[in-house]
């Protein structure tokens, strides 16, 4: 089952641009002022940072990720979630184009 | 004044991507049921087709664009708008990304 639309909020018009523009995403406020970001990873290797802990749900499209301090890349498809630790890196690779849902757990 | 903001929209999760990620948008809904969509063009020379007549807000970064049967090259810079009619085309060069709100008119 995946997240098709997200209801009632706020959407920044202005995108974020990653990695030469290998990851967009647009940031989202809900009606509460959580924070999340709608985006999308081309195929592309790739490694993030985060500060603060964040969940990835995949909504089209797959990825495998693999977690700092780890050695196994794990794939994720639509309707299923991550998470990360805060201050943490994962990396990631996409061979068909990865769409998701940023939560900051 | 730019747009910095949509408010009490819903978004659609999975992205549209055309030119291999050159443009990358966002979907969204107002809560009267206007569909626009919001997004970001990377640095390229692209030619877009209409369906439905387009006005192209810049919300940040800047292109040019040149409509169908015209010879000039046209700068838009945020908080400008310009339109395109249905069923036409539009040419639009990039060199620093473009950020836009697509409305539908």
């Amino acid at each position: 089952m995946t997240t098709q639309t997200l209801d009632g909020v706020t959407v920044n018009t202005q995108a974020n641009v990653y990695f030469d523009g290998k990851c967009v995403s647009h940031g989202i406020a809900l009606a509460d002022g959580t924070k999340k970001s709608v985006g999308v990873i081309l195929p592309s290797t790739l490694t993030f940072n985060t500060g603060a802990p964040e969940i990835m749900e995949c909504v089209a499209g797959s990825c495998e990720y693999k977690l700092d301090g780890t050695d196994n890349w794990v794939k994720s498809t639509p309707g299923e979630k991550f998470s990360i630790p805060g201050n943490s890196k994962f990396d990631i690779r996409v061979t068909e184009s990865y769409h998701y849902i940023c939560h900051f757990a």
